[in-house]
């Protein structure tokens, strides 16, 4: 193990915004990617990546991301489709889709469809309306349960309806066996645009107490 | 890219609580990971890891992570220590902490100090009373501004007051410039005990809709 070294604090109730963003979004890594796609008032999908996302919980199924606003204060189409409509989908997104997620987070105008502008195939849901990325190796199809807002911070918190997956990660459909690394997904990383794949992977051990204090001794 | 290929579903209304949290952990990944100490009323630090856990914003600086419950239904200790104290500090998990990481998710007995018994150093957090994990490259030090409970599914959300980095991964100080990949962090994968690095990194470039709209042509 490295020795301890130098730290610098930095004390977030005094910096700026930007300043906050840059240093949470370089350390809180990596980041699952929720590709969300909604249908707005018209039926039209809207489809934009979002890495303030994390799973919440199983029991009941929960999801929790965070899309912000637009540069002008405006929620984006994402946030203003899930207050009308209350579905969404969260395709994960693997290497090969890394380019296209990335081009989806353009500033495209109100109501123009990202999917169709970037030839992104979507197929219908199964338990929603909203439709997912074809391509996307797992899909979870939510439906909005609360929405917290705090200062500008607005937090979207969906129980997961269903799950698709692309067969061959599924190993044993009996046991919901499922081949993590046969999706091949990405983690968003720091900076303006960084990424990283989940290739390099590794597995450990969960000790339990009775093991813990057999290794120890009975002075533990 | 792949040609479309045959998918499955899985309805998660339902399944089982133990194929929903197959199906979902195995899914929703990379994962970051939350090595969360709190300290009881008694001043004893707890410590275990979550990867039920995200950034959710930076104006104001807000992680949501989920703690769960203990097998028997009662909550665990990092919930009842943030109920009576609010306070907890979050450090990122590093590659060379990861064994001593997935062990202090033993399940010692309520009241043992994980980090006592596993060796693992913890310095005095600097806005927070709640120490650090003291070879984390990087911590969060965070106080609680609201838990959410959904069914089983408590999901607590904190205010990111300070963050404290190794120095040699501050590579500009004065512009909040991170060195991510020198923190060398680890993500939560599927299975029992999968993880993955995060040193096969990549960058993308993300396209405005200007340029979107020099490259596609004027008829889009």
């Amino acid at each position: 193990m490295a020795q301890p070294t130098d730290f610098k604090h930095f004390d977030l109730t005094v910096l700026p915004a930007s300043a906050r963003y840059k240093l949470l979004t370089a350390t809180v890594v990596p980041r699952p990617i929720a590709w969300v796609c909604t249908l707005d008032t018209g039926h039209v999908p809207n489809l934009a990546p979002y890495s303030f996302f994390g799973l919440m919980g199983s029991d009941p199924p929960i999801v929790a991301f965070a899309p912000g606003d637009r540069a002008d204060g405006t929620p984006k189409d994402t946030a203003l489709n899930i207050a009308s409509g209350g579905e969404f989908s969260v395709s994960l997104v693997s290497a090969e889709l890394s380019q296209v997620m990335s081009d989806s987070a353009t500033d495209f105008p109100h109501g123009m469809a990202e999917a169709t502008k970037l030839d992104v195939g979507l197929e219908p849901g199964v338990k929603i309306a909203v439709p997912r990325v074809r391509l996307s190796p797992a899909t979870l199809e939510c439906v909005e349960v609360q929405t917290i807002q705090i200062g500008k911070t607005r937090i979207i918190l969906g129980q997961v309806l269903g799950v698709t997956l692309r067969a061959d990660a599924v190993l044993e459909e009996a046991k919901y066996h499922v081949d993590t690394a046969a999706l091949d997904l990405i983690g968003r990383m720091g900076g303006r645009g960084g990424y990283a794949r989940t290739r390099d992977g590794f597995e450990i051990g969960r000790m339990t107490y009775a093991e813990w204090q057999e290794r120890e001794g009975p002075e533990n």
